[in-house]
């Protein structure tokens, strides 16, 4: 069978996790995320942000994630800015939209948006009130790109947002890979600081499923409750939850899994450099898009699956190669040597 | 530490699930649903229904299920009946008027709803169109109040559905305590054929999340996923539903937990009836509401942990037992002594 | 043809409006709520509640005004309480849960809810957030059986919202008729300091739409335009509901409009009295719901139009009685005269 | 006080209305669009339009009648293309997104779309059940701009529709003013076959407000009473709506009023071609948008007033001139002379 490097969710858990659910799976706990694991996980996260005024919820993914801190934060006339490579703009079948709020869709290069970008989405909206208010600002940390954002681009981001009054916002599905990624200088703590909420993703980084959203903003931590149980959210067995990220963030596993998948991907993209390859964006993390001619991705196509991302002309495309913590050093030189030998 | 008799999701899962999650862990699987394991689930599922036109969807909850189900079979302007002690009435935050939909909530003593009341309901909206049109019927089974359908129930509220041009949906979250009480007379293949969609419930029933949703009606089946995507209910590790209903299903595992749940119920109300307990509703799942005077509330309060379901008097009120498939007779051997030795 | 006592909107408009329309037709003015008219009208609102720091927003009819109203106020998860008579609870299609929200039904002989009712819903509300949270609460005055509020009423109700941090919103499609009825003891200022919102109707009081909203509540007023524009409300030509408001306001012709249509009820009311005729309910504005046998009513329905109202047994039948602005002496003369000659 | 050139709609209506309204003032009628005046009006659109399969619905405003239409014909998971130009898109405060759908924006020069954009859009949304299905085309003509589309446009868009399974939808809020263009070559009878539901506006063509929803799909009439209701656009004087359109479709008047608003616009523009003006589009019908330089805007605002609509550079605008039915030749004359005198 072929190796995906389709995604990085294709395989289960971290071994750890798994034990741990089995460890304690016959103690009785409250439902709905009253449990001691989601507890204590929300305490880890907040020490490790240094934020006690935080706010934690977790929840099953990022779509889910997001529908709900938008809509719950925006009043129905408030729209939210992205960038048009966005997950809420494109991939998630209308969610924000199905709630009632317009996505602003930002061209650009690298899957960042700068703040001069959501001037000019401002400037366009003047005419009120015929005209949808500007209330968000969603990013991704990394990027549906690969790519990520520095502390110099957070902090401005959000100072213009505190100026304009718009909340920050950022979705981190792979946040973990972005904070190990060699070129990053943000941590945990920045993002305790620069941004209204966010969210540390399990799924893209061995959990079996969840998302741990932090909400910094005082005031919209206001009967978050309701929003998670109204949307489907609320788990009966939030334990399922809890016990993941305790086991993932009780030392540093999160960010040693993130780190690893990331490694892999930089060694594939050394190997692919080595032969000449250039690349749709400059990325550090997981995720790496090099342009490859046809017969490339069929010579690579045999053992090893992925996806074609970008046509770009009738000879060329960016393919999309992601990694995992779950792939193996000896995965990694087998494609590598296959990347050295294609004709 | 108190036994908890407050729900059945205080446990985690069934050890066979565990051991399964663990087997098949890093083994590399599709994502969104279309992994081996779910895929077999739905194999199952619907050879024991005998209906091989059903479509199978697994998600993560069953107010997510509820949701996502009542606002992709309805129009705008269309609502859905259902008990007044019903979840999607009373205990969903409002889960459903947020998608768009009203919710008319039927008065009833023991949670269930006749072709009767739903007509009462129909009846008083012929000002077309200036009152919601009724299109869903939707019904618990067990019901809140622990009480069961009958066949002859179920094919009565059906056959009205069918004539009245309504849809038929049964939230199944304790379908497997139902199908097993002692009085039943409905079974898994009955469900494919007299209702248009339900659900068999995971995480009440020994499963860490996941409801399976069963789609009998091949026009309701149209492009169900987007709106599972849409709602944030299509998780990137649907292995993870996979898996669990693979192996609650592919022996009767299912349907023996919830029969030993229902059994360890059975012991405690006999043990009640014994001592001359009366109960809000008569009922062989495993829910029970014995009325109990303060006393005995509180004696039985030390060592056990429930609901005060419902204040009948002064000095009587109706409390709610559950026991689930992890409930063990030891547990109940205790209880039923105390029961006995009440004072 | 027979004449209608179906409803108050079977004319156009009452004669000055249409020649006040004509007089200013071709002077220029600004669109979507701005033009001098609508301005000039809110300011009489305003003087005439001695309430100078309320906002003033005329839309074009009542269900419009229900659903922006509450939308705009409303979060996600919060709820509305009405009398399950409220137009919003049962004639409005399903308006206010196209928005999102649950709307309460509070059992009623009269139309009219209170706190204690109110109470009733909350305490049943207290599993959060597992259920919806009560926010709002909704009555019609006079109500959908012609009754009306007292003053005692309306602040035991406003007191009440206040304490338990509940709006309260007066939907005045009939608040003329309320506010002349001879049992009375309301003015339009109370309207300005005992609730959080309420409208003041023109469709059904000789205007040929409109219907103007007044908040009190200096924070419900922000961004209100917004809502008024996303729901469809904002007319470009705002002087059509700006003309009419002024036209009734500027001197009484509102209240005697009104006073006039309660008086002709109440003619006819003292009619059926004498032929020793009992009502649904005891009302004093321009709707009256006598009751009736079957033979009675086939006499009148001869020349006249009217709705039978609730069957009560197989001879009787409580009918509605509709009066308006319009309804001329001759016309209660000639019913009257059936009245008392009915066999 | 200046002439304003800034709308068509800041006059009241065009004499005859008001003549109407009066004339048949004290006649009642049914409600809700149940009246004499407005089942005429239906019939004479339809006879028009040689389609007598079509259903008419009348309802108060153009942004009204979007919302409706787009949310009443689509399912949650579908969503509608338009130009990024186009009213729904930007001009309308989020209204299709409150209910709940995507609105794709498709940049232009002219605020028209062809299939080609549409197909773009289409491919990029390939990712099911990932991304929002595409399930309608919305097209205004005459466009924002002022442009309109040829019967070639028009068909060529409508099958292509047809090809891909989407929905039409025209938003006719200027539709006189197209279809009295100089240049066009399209016809009531075409808007009766090409396309799925479109709407004749009367508000911006010398109503008082009005917009004539056609809905020639007969699949998509279904029901679509329950959709006005339900969002506040059903008046209880629909006479109002039904007694405007009578009269303006009885004989031309409705095709006279915009070609008198077209033919005051073209005099402008040719009057600006002599003195060199440029313009952003070409455009016949009531809409100009002359390039003036700071010093002729200057000059010209003395006396008019009109929107600068795009700023070109330092020095020059795009600015818009709107004429109506109700601009007068002396109005016109005098502009004219200014125009011409200009330093």
């Amino acid at each position: 069978m072929k190796y995906s490097f389709k995604n990085d969710y294709a395989e289960g858990a971290h071994p750890r996790i798994i034990e741990r659910l089995s460890e304690v799976n016959l103690l009785q706990q409250n439902g709905y995320g009253l449990d001691e694991y989601s507890l204590d996980a929300e305490m880890i996260i907040k020490r490790k942000m240094n934020n006690p005024a935080a706010k934690v919820y977790l929840v099953s993914g990022g779509t889910q994630a997001n529908l709900i801190i938008i809509s719950a934060f925006l009043r129905p006339h408030e729209s939210v800015v992205a960038a048009n490579t966005g997950h809420i703009f494109t991939n998630e079948s209308g969610a924000i939209e199905a709630t009632g709020h317009k996505v602003h869709g930002i061209e650009n290069a690298d899957g960042k948006i700068r703040p001069e970008d959501v001037q000019k989405i401002i400037d366009g909206h003047q005419n009120m009130p015929h005209q949808v208010k500007q209330k968000m600002v969603y990013i991704s940390n990394s990027t549906e790109l690969g790519t990520i954002y520095s502390k110099t681009d957070l902090i401005a981001l959000y100072e213009f947002c505190q100026t304009k009054n718009l909340f920050l916002f950022v979705d981190g599905a792979r946040l973990g890979h972005a904070l190990t990624a060699e070129t990053n200088d943000l941590t945990l703590e920045d993002f305790g600081k620069y941004c209204d909420a966010f969210y540390l993703g399990g799924t893209k980084n061995g959990a079996l499923i969840g998302e741990a959203i932090v909400i910094n903003n005082i005031k919209l931590q206001q009967e978050f409750g309701f929003h998670l149980k109204q949307k489907g959210a609320l788990l009966a067995k939030g334990r399922l939850l809890g016990i993941q990220f305790q086991e993932l963030l009780k030392d540093d596993l999160y960010f040693n899994l993130a780190s690893h998948a990331n490694q892999q991907a930089m060694k594939i993209k050394k190997a692919l450099q080595l032969i000449g390859c250039e690349f749709l964006c400059e990325t550090f993390t997981n995720q790496i898009f090099p342009i490859l001619n046809q017969n490339q991705i069929d010579q690579l196509s045999i053992n090893f699956d992925f996806y074609v991302w970008k046509k770009l002309d009738n000879e060329r495309a960016a393919v999309r190669l992601i990694t995992s913590w779950a792939t193996t050093d000896e995965t990694v030189t087998n494609f590598i040597n296959e990347i050295i030998h294609l004709k």
